[in-house]
């Protein structure tokens, strides 16, 4: 039995598993992949601050390599309803396309890699599934905590694909063989407030957060490496908020988010931000400095064979090779990372996350195809 | 019959006359004046976008000097009542002092200056007063239009003193022969906004800004003079109000104040602060700068026998000569020095605008007797 790629994903569309309400999109993969010989685990996680999220993990097969599909069966909200041509909950197929949130991202991935594991014999090797509900808010309780438990129970591989949509422009135009890293802090300065008139009482704290607002700004952080741009720092706001034209402030703020390559850590990137704030003369004004947020790691995966072997069998299905990209903004395969080589590789994802968001199904099927033909040759299998 | 200078304060402070509500002030004024011979006509000035204010000219006597007493008799509002020992506007006499609101700012200088002229023989020469209900707010239908009424209907004058608290610490250790300037302008620098994972694709304003903020206010604007300390400017905010970390914001604002010397006009600043915006290197955005309000001009009443006769009427009642200074803020004496020289002489004000304003009734006789030993030299009156 073979799993219809287009059916499943159409059914996972019905489900409105708006993150974190699963709706029962994991109670479905489950019984498809127990179907086909998986043995599935239903893990809920909380804490930490955030909601409780179900995650599922299955795995089949024990001998040979490990390949690792993971991906979210979660989505962003609809939105405004008026700007959809239908129910964003009801899957509509309309001249080649399937419409519906999630269609992009990433219902289709999950509904491609599951059918194509459907078509690998049992005998294959170990193929594992991770897939959260909770990639698009939060985070917490999620991928990181999954991938962390699978660690803990044994659960180790040799590849890990990730199903988000990674093409640029057409069907395997590019993969994402790793990800920049994402840093935010904040900086307040503290001067003394007082009189315009009297300048002398206070001590002006703006000139300092200028002085650091520039240094932060304008000082490079390196020049990029082989597979990333340089990384790059924005100031995203600075606020005071003093209403009194005749008021010395007391106190300044700025916010910045830095997006940095594989040559940083969050480490480093903090000593960074505090070596260009020291490089600034203070003027008897407090300076402080704060990370904002859990930093998302940026990662690399190793050119490898897997790699060679997955643009293989891209080149086979669609006639290109993928460009290897690092760009785009973070996703859940910055945890995944840690534990062992990821690549991203989906659909093309221009409509995710906006009204009458759809892919074109000949790229779902491409897409099954594609991992069909990877695993062929991960496992080395007679496909024949 | 002459005026007791207590008693009329204690009088005004009981008319609750919070800007613009004149609460009886100025007709109460009126009676005491036309009573010691003065000619009074009351004025309600309005229109420019602000509220009706009212305000009194009285005028004694056709020969000889003409010496022009200037004051407000609006008062600021009382704040919280819960910081106030009593009513506000109930006067209360304790340990020698007089407690009300306006007690110091300023309707004691009001009530010393009638009470003085009151005690000058009305052959001596001519007394004029000019008081607005309006100094505390907006200052548009007050002073300003008062003394170019006057001008226009032939009231000039020799010399013209304003009674504020000018003094810092004791009677008499100073008064103000001049006021700098107050300059206020808005900045903005307008860029393009993005996300912070696509720089390329945006263009943040934020460096721009902070490097406009750095030119104002690090360069040298002047040495000072004789009389005045250097201008100084001061950014009192600096607002983009961003709230999203991953955005890079399309706009930033920052304002700031000029507090100015007599070197300078509103001309010749707005010229200065487009010169130091044109120094920096607008990296594609576009920078607009303008004037916030009506900029108060300086001024700098010249050292004259004028001058010489206060100081040394006020050294003759306290035992020591003034200061000149020409700091704090600015008051209504920046309108009357377009007609003539003036000079800010009165109690000290270290309780105004707070809870419990006070004045010591020593220092209110003391005022009185300053302002008619001034006029008794002035109009060359035989005292005696």
């Amino acid at each position: 039995m073979t799993i219809n790629p287009q059916n499943l994903l159409e059914r996972l569309i019905a489900c409105p598993s708006v993150t974190p309400e699963a709706a029962g999109t994991l109670e479905l993969l489950g019984r498809e992949l127990e179907a086909v010989g998986f043995a599935v685990t239903h893990l809920r996680f909380e804490g930490e601050g955030s909601y409780p999220v179900d995650n599922l993990f299955a795995t089949r097969g024990t001998g040979g390599r490990t390949l690792l599909f993971a991906g979210h069966t979660d989505v962003v909200p609809p939105g405004d309803l008026q700007q959809w041509t239908s129910d964003p909950f009801v899957p509509r197929v309309t001249d080649g396309k399937l419409f519906g949130r999630g269609a992009a991202d990433m219902k289709s991935g999950v509904a491609a890699f599951v059918a194509a594991c459907s078509a690998i014999p049992e005998s294959a090797g170990t193929i594992q599934l991770a897939i959260t509900n909770d990639e698009e808010a939060d985070a917490i309780n999620g991928t990181e905590k999954l991938v962390r438990w699978m660690a803990d129970n044994g659960h180790h591989f040799d590849f890990a694909l990730v199903g988000e949509p990674s093409s640029a422009e057409t069907l395997g135009d590019s993969i994402k063989i790793g990800r920049r890293g994402s840093f935010s802090g904040v900086v307040t300065v503290k001067g003394v407030q007082g009189h315009v008139a009297y300048p002398h009482k206070a001590n002006n704290p703006l000139p300092v957060l200028a002085a650091i607002l520039t240094a932060l700004s304008t000082t490079k952080l390196d020049d990029g490496t082989e597979h990333f741009p340089a990384s790059n720092l924005e100031v995203t706001t600075v606020d005071v908020g003093n209403p009194t034209g005749n008021v010395i402030p007391g106190a300044g703020t700025l916010k910045f988010n830095i997006r940095y390559n594989d040559t940083w850590t969050p480490e480093t990137l903090a000593n960074w931000v505090r070596a260009q704030i020291a490089s600034v003369d203070a003027k008897g004004c407090a300076v402080t400095f704060q990370v904002s947020g859990v930093p998302s790691r940026s990662f690399l995966s190793p050119l490898s064979d897997d790699i060679d072997t997955l643009s293989d069998a891209i080149e086979d299905v669609t006639g290109r090779r993928p460009d290897y990209s690092t760009g785009g903004g973070t996703s859940d395969a910055r945890f995944i990372a840690q534990y062992g080589p990821v690549v991203e590789c989906g659909l093309v994802g221009p409509s995710m996350h906006k009204a009458d968001e759809h892919i074109a199904i000949t790229d779902l099927v491409g897409l099954t195809a594609i991992y069909e033909t990877f695993m062929g040759r991960f496992f080395a299998v007679d496909m024949s």
